[in-house]
């Protein structure tokens, strides 16, 4: 009798639930995937009996992604799991019977270019890089999609800005820009480079002053990421609007953005209080930026940077002394061993120690991937307004 | 030869731009899908040799989902053309041997509670539906995750703020409070409701006053969506975290949210500059909002709402008199024909009606969807602050 009641109660309970709810756009996925253990192990599930094959294919490694073949077990359900893996945010995709999906058991995904891929994180302590990456506890900043106008392309363009939590309209706080690379758009840094939980975990644990961050559009023919302005849903494949005419360069329209930063936040406008890096293709943009206004921002991070020079160039050399001569506070190049740039970086690198151009140089494992981007950010924020 | 001279060039072109490319996780689809034609027929395409059955199902009818076999091509794709659709918003998803997927070559999706769909627009002329929820070439506003401080529920919060074009910190403008539904959070009006697209097209023809739209969480277990607090990446499923106990409901804490918009924001902090409205649970909400605090708000929308009549109780009779007495501008309802929730809105309209309290209502067609909401939120913006 009592148990009947029960059944009963949970019943009206659910009824009631379903009676608020929200449409909810296709049934729930019957499995929980991935599913991440206390020792870094992860099981992926995912069901479907009608497949022939299916594995899982993630960056798990330093370097290459693996495939990991899954299990069919009884009832249809397929699974792996895998081997311990280290504190990191990961990204992973399904391959069922030749075809690239999502886990359609994982609502959590970043847009890269075109695709989507899931992800999750691993973190064992307090103080590693998957809990570096993920949400805490901690006092947040706000995130927003902010429309400038820019004179110089003469374009209404979006850009990401983060404010930290200490942040409110009074005190004044220092800028940090940060650029993506090519295919890439506003929205980078946050999705794929966890910025603002980056940014937010550092400032809580006092390992880096308060700043803004500014994340804008590199792309001078876009106005915004794909779907967020006027040429509709298109397929990004980071080419389509660069066949058009820009009106000028990332670099030449840079101060555009600089100024609509100085003039909407509380921002402490001087060099010492401005910082710009970028990777890959925003790592050039901060290398020219460098050399177009040296006099702006007194911190420079070059990540796995297009950091083409300019080979016996009497203007480029000039800029270049003018550069060092200001004395910038920090010029840091990073990069990975694996890094496809590795030549140019040499190539700059000794540039830099033939004209004694004084530089920091870090150097990990890795490749031309977001793992290192966001390491390379961490490193940065940590190094510059101190 | 100069044929040879075209495809070196294109060569060279093409490692140039790969050169400055950020990591792109996951090869590019080789088909495009969907592909929208300018009769508003809709062509999806999906590359899979080795599948047996493959299907579309999407909101494409006025009620009920609606499944369309796809047909396999030579070579492994599979296609399939709708007849023409309405000018909308849809979403959809594939269904391959049995297994629901989102479309591997579109990468624009929504989440609604635990599942993603692909969704994609058709629009034919400038002032349809599919053009309202697009974002044209007008004066966008900024959208903001914003944290704030919840004294009466001990939490910090997170909340999406939109600004409308206009907003430049000197002007005051008026404020709209927009409420999710059961299974949602802040991120839902934005995403799946096209808030901030509604508001800018609205306000850009002239059609609604620029206003403030304030979209809280309205899940006083949860600080922010699935993914954006300190419980990590959990499977969302509307339910988890509210088996908790909470220290207040939405509506007691609900003052917390208008005093921090009305601090931190350029707000006209008066009655008849207030406007709150909500679909299912948050309708549910905003009738629960209009009894607590008669004097904050002078318009109301109650959208498919869950509003829960406390039928015999003194309390309740005292609270509506006093809610009447006090003249709100606009009790507006509205919901759809097939709406679930219809009788306890008939329910609420009798007692109206006995009571002679003067309300709005409209009603259309279709049930408890998205759709709706966003006719809806179209429709409340363009009556209020006028």
């Amino acid at each position: 009798m009592a148990h009947k009641h029960l059944t009963l109660l949970a019943g009206c309970l659910f009824a009631a639930l379903g009676s608020l709810a929200q449409q909810q756009l296709g049934q729930r996925s019957r499995v929980q995937s991935p599913v991440v253990h206390d020792d870094g192990t992860v099981t992926f599930n995912f069901f479907c009996p009608s497949a022939q094959q299916v594995s899982v294919r993630g960056d798990f490694e330093e370097i290459h992604s693996k495939t990991l073949p899954m299990t069919r077990q009884e009832g249809g359900v397929w699974t792996v799991t895998t081997d311990p893996l280290n504190p990191e945010l990961y990204s992973y995709s399904l391959t069922v019977d030749g075809q690239r999906f999502i886990d359609p058991a994982n609502s959590y995904v970043n847009r890269d270019i075109s695709t989507l891929s899931n992800i999750f994180i691993v973190t064992n302590y307090a103080d590693d890089r998957g809990h570096l990456y993920q949400v805490n506890n901690v006092p947040h900043g706000t995130l927003s999609r902010v429309w400038y106008d820019s004179p110089t392309l003469g374009q209404q363009r979006r850009m990401t800005v983060y404010l930290p939590a200490a942040y409110d309209g009074k005190k004044r706080f220092p800028a940090m820009y940060l650029l993506h690379g090519h295919g890439g758009d506003e929205t980078s840094w946050g999705d794929l480079g966890r910025a603002s939980q980056i940014m937010d975990n550092l400032i809580a644990e006092g390992k880096c002053v308060p700043m803004i961050v500014v994340m804008p559009n590199g792309n001078p023919t876009c106005n915004a990421a794909p779907g967020w302005w006027h040429e509709g849903m298109y397929t990004p494949d980071g080419n389509a609007f660069n066949r058009r005419g820009a009106k000028a360069t990332m670099e030449e329209s840079f101060m555009d953005i600089v100024r609509f930063v100085d003039s909407h936040y509380r921002t402490i406008a001087k060099r010492s209080a401005r910082a710009v890096t970028g990777l890959s293709m925003g790592g050039g943009h901060t290398f020219g930026i460098s050399r177009l206004y040296p006099d702006v921002f007194d911190y420079y991070g070059l990540q796995s940077a297009a950091a083409r020079m300019q080979k016996n160039d009497a203007k480029f050399d000039e800029q270049m002394a003018r550069l060092f001569a200001s004395k910038p506070k920090l010029y840091w190049i990073a990069i990975g061993k694996e890094d496809f740039l590795m030549q140019m970086n040499n190539d700059l690198r000794t540039y830099l120690d033939a004209h004694q151009y004084p530089y920091e140089y870090y150097e990990n494992d890795g490749g031309h991937i977001w793992r290192n981007w966001r390491i390379y950010l961490t490193l940065f924020a940590q190094k510059i307004f101190k």
